[in-house]
C-alpha cells in the first residue's frame, strides 16, 4: 500500500486532534482511503515543551524542515492567525503539496489566492474545518452549487455566543455570568473578544460568501455586532413573546443588482425561523437555494475531534478527485 | 465542449423535474460541470399522451431504444416500484452507463447488487435522491464514513407523516382531517398507505443502514409502525407536557455484538431531541458518529425540484471522481 507523508502545522487542540486520528484510526483510514498516512513532522513553536502524545523527533520549529520533506503529500494547518500561516501554505503549495486548513482568520483573507495558486500547481486546498467545525457546510455547498444558485446563507457560526444566549434564556443568567460559565467549560477563550464581538462569525461568513457567490462584500460595509450588549431583561421579554435572540451571520446576493450584502448581529427570531431551535454550543447553517429550497445543517461547531475529523475527511475527499496529484 | 448523452426513465414529477433542470439550467450546467448535457430519450409508459413540456420525438416506451443509444453516459431513473426499474438499470450498467436513481423501493432491495455490478463495469451509481429528497444525507454520510464510525442514525424520513403530526398538534386536527389536508396540498398520494404505514420511511432507513453499516437488519425483524393509530387526544396530552410525537426511523449498530437493529415508529420526544423542532413536510436525519458527534441535516424531503436537483448534483459529483468513465 502506498505510504503518504503528512505534516501537521500547529499543535494546539485541533492539530493534536488530527494527530490522534491519524494514529488511532490508522487501520480504518488505510482501509477507507487506500493509502497509509504517516506523520513525518509536526511544526510547533517550542519543540522542547514536553508533549506526552507525540514523539520528540517529530517536532520542529523550522518550516524549512517541513518544506524539505521529500514527497510530502499533504499538510494539515491549524495555526492561529494570518501569518505566518499564509506564507507557509503558499510555499508548500508551490512545492506541490496539498493543504488542508482550519484557519479561518487566514483563509477568509487569503483563501482565493491560495486556491488559485493550488490550481496552477495541480494540488488541492481543503477548508471544511474553517467554518462550523465538524458540520459539512463547505462540501454541501460545493456540491449543491453545481446545479443551484444560492440566494442567502444564514448561520449560527459562533458556538460560544450561542451557548451564552442559551444560558441567558434557559437559566436566566446575566451575560457576564454566562460568559464565565462558558469559560469554565472551555467553550470560551480566556480572551473571549473574537467570539463575543462577532469577529469570529464574520470571518467564517466571508469564507461562505466567497464560496457561494465567488466574492465577498467590502469588509468595511459589513455591520458586525456581537452579543455583549444584550441584557437579561431583553432576553426575558423575548422569551415571554415566544421569541429568541440568536447571533446570526447572514450573507445574500441580489441577482438583479449583483450586490452581495452581509450582516453579523443578534436577531430576534420566532419559531418559524430555521435557526430558532439551535441550542448550546451547536453551530448551524441554513442555505437557501433556487432549486433545493432551504437546507439546514446542524452540529458541533468546534472541539478537538469534530474539527480534526473534518480535516481528515477533506483529505479523503481529495483522494477521490481527478485533480489529485497522488497516484494510488 | 464535450456533449454528454442523457436519458430519463419515468416522466412523473421527479423525471419532469430532471428534464426541466437540464433544459432551463443548460448554460449554468455547462459552466459548472464542463460538459453539455443533451437529453436523448425519455422512457414513458404511454408515448402518445400529450406532454406540453417535452418534444414528442424524445418519448419512447421501449427500453431497447434507450439501450441502443450510442455513448449514453447517464440515465436518471425515477420510475415507481421495483420492477422493471431494477432490470433496466442492471442492463444499462452492463452497457457501461452511469445510473442515478430516486427509486427507494427498488434501491433498498437491489442497491448492493447494482453497486457491485457498477464497480465491475467501471461506472457509478448515484442514489442521493432515494433518501430525504434534496437533503444531502448520502453524500454527507459517504464522506464522514471515511474517518468516522457511525453509531446510530435517526430520521424523520416521511414528509407526509410529519406534516400530519404537525397539523394534529398545531391545529388540533384529527388524523383523518390532517390526512385529507395533506392530500389536498399534494403532500399525500390518493393512496397514502406507503406514507402513513411507515413503509416508505422503512425503505429509506434500509438504504441508510446499508451505507452506514454495509448491511441491513433482517427485514422481518424490523418493527414498522405508522402514525395512523395516534389520536388527537394523545397529541393533546403530549403537547401539555411539552413533548411531541415524531415518526422516527432509527437504525443503530452495536459494535460489540455486531448486531444492527432498526425500528420505525412514532416516538414521544422532548425538546432535547435533535428531531423535536422539525416541522411540516421537512425531513431530517441525525447522524451520530464517533468523532463528529451528532450532525443533523434538515430540508425538503420531497418535491419536484429538490429531488431532481439532488439527482443532477449526483451527476456533477460523478464527474469529479477518478472512477468516472467520461474523459472530459
Amino acid at each position: 500500500m502506498k505510504k503518504v507523508k503528512v505534516a501537521i502545522l500547529g499543535f494546539g487542540t485541533v492539530g493534536q486532534g488530527v494527530y490522534r486520528i491519524l494514529i488511532e484510526k490508522r487501520s480504518q483510514l488505510k482501509q477507507m482511503l487506500g493509502v497509509d498516512l504517516e506523520v513525518a513532522k509536526i511544526l510547533v513553536s517550542n519543540p522542547n515543551k514536553p508533549r506526552p502524545h507525540a514523539a520528540k523527533e517529530l517536532l520542529t520549529n523550522q518550516i524549512e524542515e517541513i518544506l524539505d520533506i521529500p514527497n510530502l503529500d499533504v499538510v494539515f494547518e491549524a495555526i492561529v492567525g494570518e501569518e505566518p500561516a499564509y506564507q507557509y501554505l503558499d510555499r508548500l503549495i508551490e512545492k506541490g503539496c496539498n493543504v488542508i486548513t482550519a484557519n479561518k482568520v487566514m483563509f477568509s483573507k487569503h483563501g482565493k489566492s491560495l486556491q488559485e495558486k493550488a490550481a496552477k500547481h495541480g494540488v488541492q486546498v481543503g477548508f471544511e474545518a474553517t467554518v462550523a467545525g465538524g458540520v459539512p457546510v463547505i462540501k454541501t455547498m460545493d456540491n449543491l452549487l453545481r446545479v443551484n444558485k444560492v440566494q442567502r446563507i444564514q448561520g449560527i457560526l459562533n458556538g460560544t455566543s450561542n451557548y451564552i444566549l442559551t444560558q441567558m434564556r434557559g437559566r436566566g443568567m446575566a451575560f457576564e455570568e454566562a460568559l464565565e460559565d462558558a469559560q469554565k467549560l472551555g467553550y470560551a477563550e480566556a480572551d473571549p473578544y473574537n467570539d463575543i464581538s462577532g469577529q469570529d462569525a464574520f470571518r467564517k461568513l466571508m469564507i461562505l460568501s466567497e464560496l457561494a457567490f465567488k466574492e465577498q462584500p467590502d469588509w468595511k460595509d459589513v455591520k458586525v455586532q456581537g452579543i455583549n450588549e444584550i441584557t437579561s431583561q431583553q432576553v426575558k421579554e423575548a422569551t415571554e413573546k415566544g421569541m429568541r435572540y440568536r447571533h446570526i451571520a447572514v450573507v445574500q446576493k441580489n441577482y438583479k443588482t449583483g450586490e452581495v450584502h452581509a450582516t453579523v448581529r443578534p436577531e430576534l427570531i420566532d419559531q418559524s425561523h430555521p435557526l430558532y431551535s439551535i441550542e448550546e454550543v451547536n453551530n448551524a447553517v441554513a442555505i437557501e437555494a433556487d432549486l433545493l429550497g432551504t437546507v439546514t445543517l446542524v452540529g458541533p461547531g468546534a472541539g478537538m475531534l469534530p474539527t480534526a475529523s473534518a480535516m481528515v475527511e477533506d483529505y479523503g475527499d481529495m483522494l477521490t478527485k481527478t485533480k489529485n496529484v497522488i497516484s494510488i
